[in-house]
């Protein structure tokens, strides 16, 4: 029995320390860059020798032998990437909730009650400190009125203007140029060896896809994200359209990931990689399958070039959702491959020389 | 305004009255046909020369022409397709509603309980006009009793065993067999340019996923149908497992079609294929979006080689859920193109010589 495994586990919107490292608004406009997907030359080029690199190299041999066993047909072929802290730094808060915390001015200014309202009014003030005592029932009050009420295509135009804008406050870089080239690499690689790539984020569904292609390649359809409802309409032209609603389908989070993949996918990926608690579920359901499986956790040991959290800091849990260490002899139990960003990367950014 | 489009519509689970001609428990143990995927030679060979085809062919040279205004580049081109009455037959009763008035004997055999209850007792007795007579909340828990309540791998190899061994009573032949050769041509012609094609049903979205590919080529994760919950467990070995749980997160039907794409996919269609009232939002959906567009409605009016109902038959409604007369002429208006089976289609299923 693993009931014990339902723990809470660390709930993405809880995370509020984080707020307390908010940067300012981004005040800057500068163009959006275009980063290249892949590395050059040979596959997986951003990794060094190791037992990470070789896992995925022998996990991709293996089924692609059409004389192994192991064999699975390119059409069977799916593997799913956790998106905070798997493919892009989640340091030293969520991006998105960044964006809703950026969005409250916009939302005030079309309804002015708000603004002496709670928690608006924190949020308005800039006090960094207030808010980084907002409670969990507050930021979900600000992530529904910052990601719910409009129509669709009007959140995505919103997603894309701060995409432009926002900067990390440690890199001064758009969110988007904070990705791990070595996972761009492993993404590249398996497409090119038929698999069907998948992000699978706690985050929301409609944030990710608007720029999941141009960032990792992968397809709007194929991107699993915590789901909200959305409601058929028509403009005083008759012409019909979607708005989002404030009503949650699925928390695409610990058991809600294999739950979302279910929804979205109808069968079970043969590889699946995450970096955190809210991860383990997937892990669990990519692996209870038969055949050839490829699990992987991101461990972020890297303090230098990227952060160290988690377990590389001895922590026995962490607010940033990272496996605590409990984890690391469960890894070993079902097989799971750590990755050390300090000795398996020898690149972490695209922009990296 | 187009408000008093949100008729309460045709609804699927109340057509009751189809249930009066209702099969025999299938008793006959016959392989599984393996049907063709399309006809071979020319593109739409079982289209007849006519404005139907050509706005197939219209459609696909426009949108694939680089040197035009209206090219789509092929990662955009998408195509939804209704299954009921659009690619495969609908008549006399839902496959997917038989199917669960036959699973009532074995959940049954499960729980002994609900022999001697209602609506189970009904639906045991064999009394087709007292099983005509079953309300819609009685077929809502026969549903929920024979579509939830078990491992998502258990329900899919129950319907696996039903397709293998249930007949349509005209047919005699398995409910997959009834697929119409045309509409797999055009599946088949938009996907060799490029076009991920999509089912958008009314039906149980792991009920079709069990025979998507099989039967139209169309992998489980392009499949959008009615959506359940499912949960995530542990069985007492330790290993994870689904269960389909008896929650409604989407009924994809009518505003549920658009809403569900949107869930599903993240994207407006280029193209939308339907039949009935459940599919005007769809087509709505499909045809407000820029450049070109391809709506197609398939009428039923071929009685000898299929069926001819709904405007056919002059009906002013109907309770197969075919478009009302009314919508002829919101098809004109909103550049939809009518397909006529009887005229338009040489040939109707892929067993037809």
């Amino acid at each position: 029995m693993k009931s014990d495994h339902s723990s809470p586990g660390i709930d993405r919107r809880a995370l509020l320390s984080g707020l307390a490292l908010l940067p300012a608004l981004p005040e800057l406009l500068l163009p959006v860059s275009t980063q290249a997907q892949t590395a050059p030359g040979a596959p997986l080029a951003s990794w060094n020798d190791g037992p990470a690199k070789q896992a995925v190299v022998d996990f991709v041999h293996a089924i692609t032998d059409r004389a192994s066993p192991k064999f699975v047909a390119p059409e069977q072929r799916i593997a799913t990437f956790d998106q905070d802290g798997t493919l892009w730094v989640e340091h030293p808060i969520y991006s998105q909730v960044v964006y809703c915390l950026d969005r409250v001015p916009a939302v005030v200014a079309q309804k002015p009650g708000l603004k002496d309202v709670e928690p608006f009014k924190t949020v308005l003030s800039g006090d960094r400190e207030a808010m980084a005592k907002l409670s969990r029932h507050d930021l979900e009050i600000i992530l529904a009125a910052t990601l719910t009420g409009m129509p669709v295509d009007k959140f995505e135009a919103e997603v894309k203007s701060w995409l432009e804008t926002a900067k990390h406050p440690r890199w001064k870089r758009p969110y988007t140029d904070l990705v791990y080239q070595p996972m761009l690499d492993v993404l590249q690689y398996l497409r090119d060896n038929a698999f069907k790539t998948y992000i699978v984020t706690g985050g929301g569904q409609d944030f990710v896809r608007v720029y999941s292609q141009r960032v990792y390649g992968i397809p709007p359809e194929q991107v699993v994200g915590t789901m909200g409802g959305t409601k058929f309409g028509y403009d005083e032209d008759g012409k019909p359209f979607l708005t989002k609603e404030p009503k949650l389908l699925l928390n695409n989070d610990n058991a809600g990931k294999p739950e979302g993949i279910h929804l979205m996918l109808g069968r079970r990926p043969r590889a699946a990689f995450g970096n955190s608690v809210g991860d383990r579920e997937m892990l669990e359901y990519a692996g209870a399958g038969e055949g050839a499986r490829l699990m992987m956790l991101v461990l972020h040991d890297d303090a230098q070039r990227e952060y160290a959290y988690g377990p590389a800091r001895g922590l026995p849990d962490s607010k940033f959702g990272t496996f605590p260490r409990a984890l690391d002899g469960e890894a070993k139990r079902n097989g799971w491959t750590v990755i050390s960003m300090k000795n398996d990367w020898n690149r972490i950014f695209p922009f990296d020389s």
